[in-house]
C-alpha cells in the first residue's frame, strides 16, 4: 500500500490499522470519529452530528452548484403506488426485487398489550417506500410540460429513499439513505445527453475540489446501466485499498421513461414529441468514500471544505487563576479565525469548551478529523503564542506528533493558506495513490487473473482495451471476471483509444476500461 | 373582514376571492403561486419550486437560530419497529390510530403483469413509517448519555414524517409533510422547561419577526398535550378568516419518555437518575400559515424575508432593436441589486427572461408574491428608470396598478429600505388584523354562542378567563365548546390574570385562554 512510511513505534489512535484489517478499520473510524451507528432499526443507521455535519457541507456546496446550473428544487411523495412503477418495465424488472412495502395505514391493539397492523385498514393498492423516484416524478413532468417553451425542465430534489438492501455497510449500503436526485425533461437527444454530462462533470469537480477525492468519470458498460437507461455514466473513486467506490451516477434515460409516463411537448412545427430525460443523483455514500479515501490509523482526515469545523481550539486548563486569562484569549482567537474566509466563505473555527480533559479532547478531534487543531495554556497566553497540529501531517520524522508553535499573530494570518493547504495536500496525496496504482499493459486473461490473485494484496485498478461487446458475448466476459471477483467500473472520459486485442474476445480492442474490485 | 377597502371595480388575478368562499380561495392560491399540487398518492402533495423555496428559506433561517441555541443536527431512521412504539403507553394510545405501516420487504410479478408484495418477504416485525421520532431518538439518547457531563443533549432533525390523515389540505394537513424535530435531554425539570420555552420563543419571534405573521405563544389545555407530554406550548396565528392555526408547538416531556427508553444518567452524587426530555417542531404547515395571514385576491404576498426572490425584473421586450439594450440593462440592475444586503443577507433579486409575454409575466410574479416586481422597456432604458410595483400596495386609491417610476440610481439605493419596508408593513397590517378581532368580556356561555353563531360572519378569537378544570370537568368543557365547532387554542404567556367567573364552570377563574374555530 502506497502511504508514508512511520517508525514502527507510534501508537496510533485508532485500535485497528489500515492494513490489519481495513473492513474492521473503516467500522472503527465511524465509531470513533462519531459519525454514525446503527440505530436498532434493521440496515438504517443514526447519522451522528459529526457526520451530519459533513453531509450538510456536502449539500451546501453541491446545492449551490446544482442552482447555478438552473436547476430547481421540489419535493415529491415519499410513496409511489404500485401502479406508477409497473408503467416502465424495464425500470421495474430492476428495481422489483427489495423494496419497502406499506400495506395497511393503521395499527390497533392485538389484546395481549402490543399492536398490530389493523386487517381493516389494509390499503386498496399497497404503496412502495421511493428506491428512486423517475416514476413520480415523470407523471408530475407529463403534467408540467405542454410545449417547446417549457423545455429544459430541470428540477432536483434531497430526500431519502430506501432499498431493502440485504448485506448493509455504514455510509456505503444501508436501506434507507439520504440523496439529491436530478431529474431533467429536454427536446431532444442531444440537450438531454448535454445535461447528462453537464451533471457528471459537476459530479467529477465536486469529488476533485471539494472532497479532495480523485475519480474517474466515464460510461458504464451496457450491463451496468441503471435499469431503463440508455446510457450510464458514473464517477469512480479509488479507496486506500485499492477497490473501486462508484461515488455518483448519471443517466441518459432516452425516450423510455418519457413514453411510459406520458411526458410530451408541442414542437416549433405543432407536433406532439417525445422527451427525453435523464437522472442523476448522489448520496450518503460520499461520505464513506471520504472515510476510506483520506482516513489513516489516527481516525478520519476530513477535507477542509467539507468540515463541520476547520480549525478547533482546545484550551488547556489547570482548574487554576489562569484558565479564566486562556479561556479569554481563546474566544479572542475564535472571533479572529472566524472573521477570515477561505473557499470564498466565511471560515468555520469552533471553541471545544466541554467539561473533559484537553487531552481527551485533542485525540476526540484528531479522530474526528479536524483540519487543525490549536491548544492553548497558560504559557501560550503569556507569549502571545498558539500550538497548532495539522491533522494531515501528525507526525514528524522521529514519529512525535508535529506540534508547530507559532504567534498567533502569524498564525491567524497564514490560516486561510494552511486550510486551502491542507484541502491541496489532501487531494495530492490520494492522486498520488490513485495514479500509481492503475496498472497498463496487461495482454492477457491470465495476467489479469495472476495480478488480483491473492498474492498481490494491492492490486488496485487494471485498465485495458476490450472490444466493447454486447448481449451475450458481454455477459460471458462479465461471468469470467465475475469469477475473479472483478467487475467493469466505466470507460474513462479522456481515455486514449487502445491498440491491440481485446483480453476477453480475442477483437480488435475498441475502448479502453477500467476493472477492479469494487464496493 | 379587516381589509383595506378597494374600488369595485377592480378585476383581481384569482378568479375567486377570500371573501367569497376562503376555502375554495386558498386552493386557488397554491395553484395559481405555484407552489404545491395533488401528487397523485393519496394525501402526499409535490412541493413545486416557487413553494420549495419559501421551504428553503425558512430551513435555511430557522437552521441557523437553533444551531445558534447550541443544537446539533443528527438524522434518524424513516422505520420505527413496532416494539419501540409500545414502549410509551400514553404515547401510542395517541398516536396508535394511523400511521403507514411497511409489512413486506420486496415485490414480485402476479403472473398477470402486474406487481404484488411477496408473501415470502413478509417483516417479521411491521415497521412504522415515523409520525414523529420521541421513540427511536429516545432509544439513541439512552446509548449516548452516561453522565450528567453529556447534558443537555441538544439534537435536531430535518426530515418528513407521515400521519395518515383521512381528510387533507394542502400545506395544513397532507399525509406526508415536511418538519424540524427538536429533541432534547437534561438534568432537571428546570432545565428541560427552560428549553422547552426557548424553542418556543424561537418560534414566536421567528414567526413575527420572518414569517410577518403574529402569534400568541401559550400552554395547551391539558386535553391539547401531545401524547405522553407533561405540558404542550404552542403559537397560534390567526388566519384572514379569523380561524386559528397552530403554528408549531414544544413539549416538555417529564420523565415518561426517558422511563420508557431508559434515559438516566449517573450524577454528581454517583446516582442514576432519569432525564426530562423536550420536543419541539415546526412543519411545511408554515407555509399554509403565510398563505392564510398574506394572500389577497391577487394571490399570495410572500414576506421578503423568506420570498425566493425579493425582487424580479420582467424586461419588456418588443421583438425589436431596443431588445439588447434592454437585456443588458436588465443585467446591470441584476448586478447591482444582488450586491445589496437586506436583513444581513444578500438581496435575491432575479431576472426573468423566458420566452412568454411580459404581462403574463407580470401577472405571474403578482399571483406568486414576489414582493417588488420591476418592469423595464425600452423608454426606461432611454430615461435612466424602472417602473416597480410593490406587491403589498399593488393599487392605487383609484383602483389603478400602484407602479411608480423613479431613476434607477435612486431605485437601487433605496431598495434596501423598500424590501424591509415590506416587511415590516406586512407583519403590521397581519398584527392590526389580529388585535382587532380578539373579543374580550363575554361573561356567559349565551354570549359565547351568540358570538359564534352563523350570523357573526367574522367572529375572530375570544379571550376569556377560565378556573382551568381538569378530568371530567374539563371533558364537559371541551364537549360544550365542540358543539359550537369551538377549540381551547392556548393560555397566551403575557396574559393578565383574569377576573370574574368561569363561563364554563362558575369557578372563580384562574387564568386566560382563546377559543376560537381552528385548522
Amino acid at each position: 500500500m502506497n502511504q508514508p512510511s512511520k517508525p514502527a513505534a507510534i501508537k496510533h489512535a485508532l485500535s485497528v490499522t489500515r492494513a490489519a484489517d481495513f473492513a474492521a478499520w473503516y467500522q472503527d473510524v465511524i465509531t470513533e470519529a462519531d459519525l454514525a451507528e446503527e440505530s436498532g432499526v434493521r440496515g438504517c443507521m443514526v447519522i451522528k452530528p459529526w457526520g451530519y455535519g459533513i453531509w450538510e457541507r456536502i449539500q451546501a456546496v453541491m446545492d449551490a452548484r446544482i442552482k447555478a446550473a438552473g436547476v430547481q428544487n421540489c419535493y415529491f411523495p415519499l410513496f409511489i403506488p404500485l401502479s406508477f412503477f409497473a408503467k416502465e418495465a424495464e425500470h421495474v424488472e430492476g428495481f422489483a426485487k427489495e423494496m419497502a412495502v406499506v400495506t395497511h395505514h393503521r395499527l390497533i391493539g392485538d389484546g395481549k398489550g402490543g399492536l398490530v397492523p389493523d386487517p381493516e385498514a389494509k390499503l386498496e393498492e399497497p404503496l412502495v417506500v421511493r428506491p428512486t423516484s423517475e416514476t413520480v416524478i415523470g407523471a408530475a413532468m407529463a403534467r408540467w410540460i405542454q410545449s417547446w417553451r417549457d423545455l429544459p425542465l430541470l428540477t432536483n430534489q434531497w430526500a431519502n429513499v430506501v432499498r431493502w438492501e440485504m448485506r448493509t455497510r455504514m455510509f456505503l449500503r444501508t436501506s434507507e439513505f439520504l440523496w439529491q436526485e436530478g431529474h431533467t425533461a429536454h427536446a431532444d437527444k442531444a440537450d438531454a445527453m448535454a445535461e447528462t454530462l453537464r451533471a457528471l462533470e459537476m459530479y467529477r469537480s465536486f469529488s476533485e475540489d471539494v472532497l479532495a477525492m480523485p475519480v474517474v468519470a466515464g460510461e458504464k458498460p451496457e450491463n451496468e446501466r441503471f435499469p431503463g437507461a440508455a446510457a450510464t455514466y458514473s464517477i469512480e473513486a479509488m479507496m486506500q485499498d485499492g477497490k473501486a467506490l462508484q461515488a455518483g451516477t448519471s443517466h441518459y434515460l432516452g425516450t423510455g421513461f418519457a413514453e411510459a409516463a406520458g411526458i410530451r411537448y408541442q414542437d416549433k412545427e405543432g407536433q406532439q414529441t417525445l422527451c427525453h430525460t435523464t437522472s442523476w443523483g448522489v448520496s450518503t455514500r460520499l461520505i464513506g468514500g471520504v472515510i476510506m479515501t483520506h482516513g489513516d490509523d489516527d481516525g478520519l482526515r476530513v477535507p477542509p471544505q467539507v468540515a463541520p469545523y476547520q480549525i478547533v481550539i482546545v484550551p488547556i486548563l489547570r482548574d487554576n487563576d489562569e484558565d479564566e486569562a486562556v479561556i479569554a484569549y481563546c474566544r479572542e482567537l475564535l472571533a479572529e479565525l472566524n472573521a477570515l474566509r477561505a473557499f470564498g466563505e466565511p471560515v468555520r473555527a469552533h471553541l471545544d469548551l466541554r467539561a473533559i480533559k484537553s487531552t481527551t479532547k485533542r485525540w476526540g478531534w484528531v479522530k474526528k478529523g479536524a483540519p487543525v487543531i490549536v491548544e492553548v495554556g497558560g504559557r501560550d497566553v503569556a507569549g502571545g503564542n498558539v500550538s497548532w497540529l495539522r491533522r494531515d501531517r501528525l507526525y514528524n520524522d522521529a514519529g512525535k506528533l508535529a506540534a508547530t508553535i507559532d504567534s498567533r499573530f502569524n498564525f491567524v494570518a497564514e490560516a486561510e493558506a494552511l486550510i486551502t493547504g491542507i484541502q491541496a495536500s489532501l487531494h495530492a496525496e490520494a492522486t498520488t495513490r490513485r495514479d500509481a496504482n492503475i496498472t497498463r499493459g496487461l495482454t492477457s486473461l491470465d495476467e489479469l487473473a495472476a495480478h488480483f490473485a491473492e498474492g498481490n494484496v494491492y492490486p488496485g485498478w487494471v485498465e485495458l482495451g476490450w472490444s466493447r461487446p454486447t448481449g451475450a458475448e458481454l455477459d460471458a466476459v462479465v461471468a469470467t471476471l465475475k469469477g475473479h471477483k472483478l467487475t467493469i467500473r466505466n470507460t474513462p472520459m479522456d481515455a486514449p483509444d487502445p491498440s491491440g486485442q481485446c483480453l476477453f474476445t480475442g477483437k480488435p480492442a475498441v475502448e479502453t476500461i477500467h476493472v477492479a474490485r469494487a464496493y
